[in-house]
């Protein structure tokens, strides 16, 4: 079997789990009285339009690795997808980055209207902390110090704070190191929160642990992020579903402008080392980890 | 002493309590790296441009009534103004409310951008859930009750979804029953949250406790509403800080549309009464919660 079949197989069954998860999550928000579809409609449309559910699969991956039961990980690998969508949603609107395709199919504010999107993005941020309060199989330590994770991760030291770099830096030739940092906040931050969740949704987590793992989820956020920008170059916008060469109109910084496109597969390759390094010294059974590490510098879309 | 004298006297110093957890929430938010000193600042100037606190002082004055050193609410104060302030800005766009005054000053997107205001909104909304559960005074489970209620107050089953009724209602005229629904998750599930926090972090709230607190904040909440709407048509735009007979110009439901001033007059001070009553049982010291209610009626802007 191929490495790239040995993964789908592997996360098939953890998607159909997320999928699962948040279906009911939608599902079980209570609405006194006021139903109001369309922004239900909106968050659901966001939150299954054909995602690749690579962060709730790191979180499987991780608390699979430290010996925990999947069960265990199933509200954080949904509300690190429910932070993720309502980033997607959010990044697409007019006054950011103005997308009317995703994943091939309209975006939420060009399939809704603006104001729904808007409101299903905030929505679905509240929602991912919900769903990590409100997780009775972990103990109440673990799942604040969960909570705290993902909200740093999400916020104004995180995702947020990449974002407003990401807006500031368009039309301006930031170094590798200014592009480096832009990556670690907006993409990388909830990637290691993906890994870090899912280490502490097994109840195993110890430091030493963790700081391995926070090694390994370094080097994947930046090797995913190097890889975007390879195939906003190499790919073409059917296999994307998106507009191939959206980054180079926008007059963006990216890791083939600034080292080539030769260096940008080098640096990608050097990444998967480290990751690959970082899970070395572990004793468990840290597999899917790695596949997930392949699959991320060998993607095509 | 008038209880408007007597209302300032007791508010100010818990306005200062807020302030003061606010500022160091924005100060020591650990930005690694990258500085996005736009954003900070945007959430800075929505926090800080005049609000009268009602939600934190709230907080503070359950937490007090059930005999909590205010210490122990002071990021749940923090934490519901930084709610409350996100969804103003997100209100406030163009593609919302499209207002650009708020309290006599430019609206977050016209002082900064829209983009700018899109993510000091998210980020606002992140760093609510992260002082939440970062509150090392308060018992774990305590924290995760908290956050169950404030993330549930705030989403799809309250807040976010009274906005996106109160945006189909536009143009529509609406039952007495409706406009209340609307109210009840826009502002209610907030103002609900608030109270419910407040005796939550007193580490003393017991079930009755909280019921007749909930009734309490029920009544006010909608009272506040009512009294806004009055104020729509009694007052004038330099007063409310905002465009008068902004509802109007909308086609908005409004409750002296539905009932006339008189009727909308008559309903307020139901409510005032309701919300007494509420408070009568209860064996500890309510005033100020008492002098709020007395506030929320009175008030002029």
């Amino acid at each position: 079997m191929n490495p790239k079949q040995a993964l789908a197989n592997r996360i098939e069954p953890l998607c159909q789990r997320v999928d699962s998860a948040l279906s009911s999550s939608l599902e079980t928000a209570p609405h006194p009285d006021g139903h109001p579809a369309r922004l239900l409609d909106a968050m659901r449309y966001s939150l299954f339009n054909g995602g690749k559910r690579i962060r709730p699969v790191l979180v499987y991956a991780a608390c699979e690795a430290l010996g925990g039961e999947p069960a265990r990980a199933d509200n954080a690998a949904a509300a690190v997808e429910c932070i993720h969508a309502y980033s997607l949603i959010h990044d697409d609107l007019p006054a950011m980055d103005d997308d009317e395709l995703r994943r091939g199919k309209p975006t939420c504010h060009i399939a809704f209207d603006e104001a729904t999107a808007i409101l299903a993005g905030d929505a679905l941020q509240s929602l991912a902390f919900e769903l990590l309060a409100n997780d009775p199989a972990l103990a109440a330590e673990n799942r604040l110090a969960m909570l705290l994770c993902l909200s740093r991760a999400s916020g104004a030291s995180g995702m947020v704070a990449g974002q407003a770099l990401d807006m500031d830096a368009e039309e301006k030739t930031l170094t590798l190191a200014q592009l480096e940092r832009v990556h670690n906040l907006k993409t990388g931050a909830l990637i290691n929160a993906s890994v870090e969740l899912g280490a502490r949704a097994s109840g195993n987590a110890d430091p030493q642990t963790l700081a391995a793992l926070a090694q390994y989820s370094n080097a994947i956020g930046l090797a995913f992020q190097v890889q975007d920008d390879i195939l906003d170059i190499e790919s073409d916008t059917e296999t994307l579903g998106k507009t191939q060469g959206a980054d180079l109109a926008r007059g963006k910084s990216t890791y083939p402008a600034l080292l080539g496109l030769k260096g940008a597969h080098e640096m990608a390759q050097k990444l998967h080392q480290l990751a690959l390094d970082a899970l070395q010294p572990l004793p468990q059974n840290t597999e899917l980890l790695r596949l997930i590490a392949d699959y991320i510098i060998s993607r095509d879309h």
